[in-house]
């Protein structure tokens, strides 16, 4: 049992818009051990739509297809599948009164006419129908394999996923092969030094284990796959390996779960019930919003104080003048007051300080574009450390971001 | 001539990672007139790696693939390459020695051995020297089409392509048929109602001429693309209809040359001198941080205070204690007080102010998850308004940024 995406729209050939659809289905899919080969993104012609189904039916047995069926022009999807099946478009009553309710629902007097046909669907194919849009999913099944064409619209498409495709997968496409991934996210120790001390391990993985080494910024996360027929028997086996992993490189495992590092501290700071704020000039609120991006973190996170001119950092932190005179904005004396500002005024018990030259602008001879100061403030230290990035504007900021959250990881320890 | 992308992994597939390597790839091929008419996203594994050059090379003339180059023994592209063009791997030595030497200045004593693996290239390849990494990229020429592997940590592979692939496809691949886009970008009016407006100018459009609406949260942007062997007479065309629609929608028109909203928002206040801040509470810093990622924004963003507990709206921002107690925290009174608190701590001309129930949890009867309440602060009124969204987390997040800045786009004009 075998899964292909298709992703539709000349804005993701010409690199206006990144396809996030395709790694939301994946994972989803992965949940039911309905793993995928392939994933392509193709121009909204006819032609390639129509080449693009025939090469992914060959290849899989489950077929998700998204975008092009919205009521503009550029919307060719649903003709081209209609052809391609040797079917017709059929007006479904049903999806045209939820249309029409759509927009007298959310206050709108007029209709556009073209949003008519969008309640147009395959004759051969089950509605999915779109609470939460105007654009229908459809499904068919030809010959043991399933298709399934959903709106691009993120939002749309993982509703409906959620609610009409996986629910139907689930009881209808049981494999007897399963395929378990196992998790392990570290900081602090780079890709090739990891393999290195791992090495002996790797060596005696079965060959139905692999294992991969998935870098990002400031972080090397490890992916234990085993595929096999006995589901209990290989999450054990697997889960074997990992745990002498976790044992030789344990000072650098910040996740066994698959969950990020910011989900990590945060239940960290739950658990214990002691609370964190930031000071922020170079990554202007990135720790502050990936923290609270995680749901709960309103129990531990008090605020952060976003400080990019000197006066803020006076004003708001308590930073003294003679210090910004005699070291600068970017030096470890700076961001020691503001991070111990920060602990005082939102009462946190952990803060968080960065500044730095983010770049592309404001690199001197002493202090060039990459150079980044940030500081840590505990209960009862506060630690210091200046990096040199030498990146463009985005990576320095991830970098501080990820080194900062290593910071705080470090000192909980 | 056309272009495809290929892009290696198992962490694309299982939807761990998001391929964004794809489309800053489009982007900068567009730039030189060479669509991509193909992306893919393919397995790790030698066949799927061989499987899809074969195609690539049928469909395409250039074919730029990455992933798969590191060290570890996960990274088996160069190896499948190599059966691919029927040559081998041979050890280069500048590259040999350029390894060596990024482990001594990083200050690492010991290199582990799988590391001189990366000197290893393709023996009928051109070594694209990499200054930032380890893994060399490779390029081949056969039969008038061009091969590019390269590896996977997109700031690599950005500066494989920037500094090698790119300036040779300049001279090399000179296409005669022009691709010109032309973008325009609306706020506050949904797909249908935009392309009802403009429908009778989309009639008039020459078959040469396409027109794409691409919808995003709270905005669509519209792409014209123009496809001719006369740049000037296309760039001209094409701009004479973007022209008309400008004008029959110019109230919604935010952007015409491309720029996000929040580069417009920074150039608008770095233009007349003004500057802004912002208090958030449920956006924890998002609209801080996005406008913050736009170089040169601090000469106008003087800082943000992210405040989600009540004790800091009210000692940061010197919101009342009795507002808050009267109206709850989600509220217009506390809107408007956090957002005149901030102009005035910040010191700034204008300042947005967020508070809202993101969800999951938090939820009341009369305010439930997806209830906003967002101020923006000016020198002569605060304007407030409450929002019903009702997504989940990381889209009310996100349809408040774009809300806040719309209602700050709004009172600016």
């Amino acid at each position: 049992m075998k899964a292909e995406i298709i992703t539709i729209g000349d804005e993701l050939l010409n690199g206006q818009v990144i396809d996030t659809n395709s790694a939301w289905i994946a994972r989803h899919l992965g949940a039911l051990h309905i793993p995928v080969v392939h994933i392509t993104s193709i121009s909204d012609k006819g032609y390639a739509i129509k080449n693009a189904l025939q090469q992914a039916e060959e290849r899989a047995d489950v077929i998700i297809m998204t975008g092009g069926l919205g009521p503009t022009r550029d919307d060719v999807t649903k003709a081209a599948v209609a052809d391609y099946f040797g079917t017709t478009l059929v007006r479904n009553e049903t999806v045209s009164a939820h249309v029409q309710e759509i927009f007298h629902r959310t206050g709108r007097k007029h209709m556009p006419a073209m949003n008519i046909g969008q309640a147009d669907v395959l004759a051969n194919a089950a509605v999915l129908f779109n609470d939460v849009g105007t654009a229908p999913g459809m499904a068919v099944e030809r010959s043991g394999k399933y298709f399934a064409f959903l709106p691009g619209v993120p939002f749309e498409m993982k509703f409906l996923m959620e609610n009409r495709v996986l629910p139907m997968l689930r009881n209808a496409y049981k494999s007897d092969v399963f395929v378990y991934n196992s998790y392990l996210l570290t900081v602090g120790i780079g890709e090739s030094h990891l393999a290195e001390q791992i090495a002996d391990i790797e060596d005696t993985l079965p060959p139905f284990i692999t294992l991969a080494y998935l870098p990002r910024i400031g972080m090397v996360r490890l992916r234990f796959t085993g595929e096999g027929t006995d589901m209990e028997a290989l999450t054990s086996i697997t889960n074997s390996f990992k745990e002498q992993v976790v044992e030789r490189i344990k000072d650098h495992v910040v996740s066994i779960d698959n969950r990020s590092f910011e989900e990590v501290l945060v239940q960290i700071f739950t658990d214990t019930g002691i609370t964190l704020s930031t000071a922020e000039s170079c990554t202007g609120g990135s720790i502050s919003a990936q923290i609270t991006a995680v749901p709960g973190a309103s129990r531990m996170f008090q605020g952060a104080a976003v400080v990019y001119s000197n006066q803020a950092k006076m004003d708001v932190l308590g930073v003294l003048s003679e210090t910004l005179t005699q070291y600068g904005a970017v030096s470890e004396p700076t961001v020691k007051e503001m991070a111990e500002g920060a602990r005082r005024v939102f009462r946190t018990d952990y803060a968080i300080a960065t500044s730095g030259i983010a770049g592309p602008g404001g690199g001197t001879e002493t202090k060039p574009v990459g150079t980044v100061c940030i500081a840590v403030a505990g209960p009862s230290e506060t630690r210091m450390q200046t990096f040199h990035f030498k990146n463009d504007r985005a990576i320095n900021i991830e970098r501080t971001v990820v080194a900062g959250l290593t910071m705080l990881w470090d000192i909980l320890k």
